[in-house]
C-alpha cells in the first residue's frame, strides 16, 4: 500500500537501488562474503590477523561476529551448511575454497562458527575431519548458557552441555 | 471460578494438600533443597558421587539439573542469590552452610551453577573467592551458544562469550 502512494520518484529511486544492488554486489574472491568489491573490505584489512579464519554459514554471521567485536581475523562464508535431507552435500557449499586457501598456509587457527542445530553441528565435524590434514588449529564457538539466563529456564540440552562442558574458575 | 463451582469434597482435599505441603515439606538438613524428609533422598541415596556438590540458587535449579541426567553427584541450595541492589548479601544466603559443608572435607570439586544474569556471576565470583581457602576444585557452568542456536540470531554478548571461549575440537 506504501508503494501504490509513493511518488514516482520514489518508485524510481528504489528501482535504481534495486538494479544497483545486484550490478554492485559480489563476492569476495578471497572469503565470499558478500562485498562490492573484488577483496572485501575485511580481507583487505592488513591490520586484521591473517593468521585466524572464521568460518561462518552466510554473510548474515560475518555481520553478527563483528558487532560483538570480539573477533579481529578474517572470515570464510560457506554460503549454507552441509544438510544431506536437503540435498546438500560439501560440494555444494564453498569447502573445496576453504581448504585450498589453508592449505596455501599462513592460517594458524581455523574457528569453525557454524550453528548449534543439527547441519551446523555435523558441518563442523565434517570440517574438523578434513582440516586435519593440515597442519592449523580447529576451534569450535563455545556451547552453554546464553548470557542473562536462568538454570531453571534454560533447555535440558543446552543446561546438560553447560554441566558436561563446565571449566575451572 | 472452577473453586466456586467445586465440590465441597474437592475443595476439602485441596484444603488438606495444602495444610500437609506446608506440615511435610522441609529443608534438607545437608543441602537445602525441599524435602519431605530431613536428609533428602538426592543426599541420602550413596550411589551417587560424594565428593562432587552443584551450587544453584534454588530447588527448581535442582529440578532443572537432575533432568539432564548430566549430574550424578550432590546439591547445595544457596536460597537465592547476593544482589546488594535488594539488600541481599552473602549473610542471607546458605553461603555460610555451603562453606562449612566444604570445610568437612570429603567434597573435591564445586560446581557453581548460578545464573548468567548480573547477580548470578557476581555470587559466583564471590563463591569462588571464598571457596579458594578450601582444597577444593571450583568449576562454573559453560557459557557460550545455547543447542539448536543460529549464529547470527545470537544475542551480542553470547556471541562474543563464544567466541572468546572458543575452544580445540
Amino acid at each position: 500500500m506504501y508503494l501504490v502512494h509513493a511518488s514516482d520518484r520514489e518508485i524510481g529511486e528504489l528501482v535504481r537501488s534495486l538494479v544497483e544492488l545486484k550490478k554492485k554486489t559480489c563476492l569476495c574472491s578471497v572469503c565470499f562474503n558478500l562485498s562490492d568489491s573484488d577483496v572485501c573490505p575485511i580481507c583487505a584489512d592488513r591490520s586484521r590477523d591473517q593468521t585466524l579464519v572464521c568460518v561462518v554459514e552466510g554473510p548474515a554471521e560475518v555481520m553478527a561476529i563483528e558487532q560483538t567485536g570480539a573477533f579481529k581475523g578474517l572470515y570464510h562464508v560457506l554460503h549454507g551448511v552441509i544438510s544431506p535431507m536437503d540435498g546438500i552435500g560439501p560440494e555444494h557449499i564453498k569447502v573445496r575454497e576453504l581448504l585450498d586457501r589453508i592449505g596455501n598456509g599462513k592460517v594458524e587457527e581455523v574457528v569453525i562458527a557454524t550453528g548449534t542445530r543439527v547441519e551446523g553441528e555435523a558441518t563442523a565435524s565434517y570440517l574438523a575431519g578434513e582440516l586435519k590434514r593440515y597442519n592449523v588449529r580447529v576451534t569450535r564457538l563455545a556451547s552453554g548458557m546464553p548470557c542473562g539466563g536462568e538454570v531453571k529456564y534454560i533447555d535440558p540440552v543446552t543446561l546438560k552441555t553447560a554441566v558436561e562442558k563446565r571449566h575451572a574458575i
